[in-house]
């Protein structure tokens, strides 16, 4: 499976599950039409509303472009929403499901500029999906 | 052009037109994938979101089945969104940019339990575009 087809169907699972906890869940459309900011789901009910870029994969580490996180925070800023990375830790998937949800403020900045989620700043500052829709 | 893809052009169109106006605005992806309810477009600022049905119609009647307005409906109660529908009447692009956007309380029901806009309840009780973005 390709790094882009992965994210997709990480993306699908949390879209399924928000649809499933009273969420509404709106993936972004595939890319190559018009290029505005997006994340890959916008998520909300009446009370709250949240952008959301997801990210999977099988090692400790989760790296995002400085890129992504500009667009996620200028996204959210305009419409009114809460950014957050969502991570997928593939090796933690029998004890949490895998899903840590982490605030920009627990974002680490790399020496590139970019960023990073690892597992251990996940476990210690992120929050579970059950959290999330508290 | 199939009724279609004029359809997407003209959600397009808005899209582009909300933003150049300091709104967000989402278009629903493709479907084909899950089948949740979704608007054409999920438009927003930090102090008003929209959730909005296009359609573009050369003749003075636009025809919207119930099960749109009712996925409309929905999909605006639980995000908690405006539920608005935007009708662009080609015949009257050059007077007013053609589209026009009306509430859910200003739709008419037909006998068929589906709903018409038609040009005349458009004109007398829809909003233009500028007045929806003030």
């Amino acid at each position: 499976m390709s790094k882009k087809s992965k994210g997709i169907g990480a993306e699908r699972e949390l879209l399924h599950k928000f649809w499933a906890n009273g969420f509404i869940a709106m993936r972004a459309p595939a890319s190559g039409a018009i290029k505005y900011p997006s994340p890959d789901l916008l998520v909300g009910n009446a009370l709250r509303k949240m952008a959301i870029e997801c990210k999977t994969t099988n090692s400790e580490k989760q790296y995002i472009s400085a890129d992504q996180i500009g667009q996620l925070k200028k996204f959210s800023e305009i419409f009114g929403a809460e950014p957050w990375v969502a991570v997928r830790f593939n090796m933690t998937l029998f004890d949490t499901e895998g899903w840590y949800f982490i605030s920009m403020d627990d974002l680490k900045e790399t020496e590139g500029k970019n960023y990073v989620v690892s597992l251990s700043l996940a476990k210690a500052r992120g929050m579970l999906f059950e959290e999330v829709i508290r």
